[in-house]
């Protein structure tokens, strides 16, 4: 398949909310769930999860519906997040230790190995057990060890100068809190969390007052 | 205009970027833009930026483009950031502390007033000049200090909890990291940030290796 024609990003984003309901139906001993009822639950219509799920393949059956643990388990493939990766972050400032200590890398198999900055007052501390290494040494250090993800915690003026550490090292994707957009080699995955532009948009809609969620 | 059905999400969602990109050409005195030159930077097409645009005011002149800081300084307004807007952080864990500390709230006229946490470790320690409350507190403390923006960095389980309250005691906007659902009534604005989502997306790009920015 050309998924990259086939499969489009809107379909892709929904991908995650689909995990996390079923992985929420899991934990509720929850087996089976048809689209109708997933469709209940993610605001989604029922028509639009079977075509979504239809694009990754035959899951579910006419008359039975989903078997909750096999559909988690086939995202969670598809998605990636069996396969374990190391990464790195560069900014240790509040932000950057707090993604340090994130709880979501267990379930996506990412191990943050180390942190680091250029600030002499961090390097050599430690956020629990990874140390903050300077940030001269990112490169050998992606390189050693076989760094795959990069975030970037930094001020938005440091950000594509670290970008470029990454893309010449041999990072292959990059997780960004810098409100900047990075340049990168097109073979880079660049994933943006752009937290100022969604508490602007917080902002937005306490002015204006509408009735509805954000996503809706 | 009736903002709800004239102004889709996507428009809305596209205005905190125009805003980020008209600050960085202020920022390096550029005074004048046209709707081409502002299509290279965002990746938007012209004709798109100018009809967004048009949503919200008669912008820019034929023949001479946008004026930077008049339209910089507009798209302010309509996204509300000359307002100031009191909140509260529940949950003190790091990704608690670490937006205790974010620089964008300045940006937003967002003011932190206390972080509130039940764990009693944590209670009556400050970060910067920020106390940590017990959650006990936290409903009389809204209503005391006007607060209108709860933000909820707790763990998932508790995050419903914290929705209650900040609902029943006058929060007009909740700010929402924790990766659940937030039900709550329809006059109150739910900003979700989906750091697992945004994740699993990085790691589902790793995996299949497309050769585009996710948001493309």
């Amino acid at each position: 398949m050309d998924r990259e024609s086939k499969v489009s990003m809107t379909v892709i984003r929904r991908l995650p909310k689909y995990y996390r309901y079923l992985g929420e139906l899991l934990n509720k001993g929850i087996t089976r769930i048809s689209s109708q009822e997933l469709s209940k639950l993610t605001g989604f219509t029922a028509s639009q999860i079977r075509q979504d799920l239809n694009n990754f393949g035959g899951f579910g059956q006419q008359g039975y519906g989903y078997n909750v643990e096999d559909l988690h388990k086939e995202l969670g493939i598809i998605l990636g997040l069996d396969k374990m990766y190391n990464a790195v972050i560069a900014g240790a400032g509040n932000l950057g230790q707090a993604i340090a200590n994130y709880k979501g890398f267990e379930d996506a198999g990412v191990k943050v190995l180390s942190l680091f900055d250029k600030n002499p007052k961090m390097i050599g501390l430690k956020i629990r057990d990874i140390e903050i290494r300077d940030v001269d040494l990112l490169s050998q250090f992606i390189k050693d060890n076989d760094v795959e993800i990069g975030i970037i915690t930094t001020p938005k003026d440091n950000a594509q100068e670290v970008a470029d550490i990454y893309a010449r090292s041999g990072i292959k994707g990059i997780w960004n809190f810098a409100p900047a957009d990075l340049i990168v080699p097109d073979d880079i995955v660049v994933e943006n969390v752009h937290l100022n532009e969604s508490l602007f948009t917080l902002s937005y809609f306490l002015k204006n007052h509408p009735s509805f969620d954000t996503e809706s």
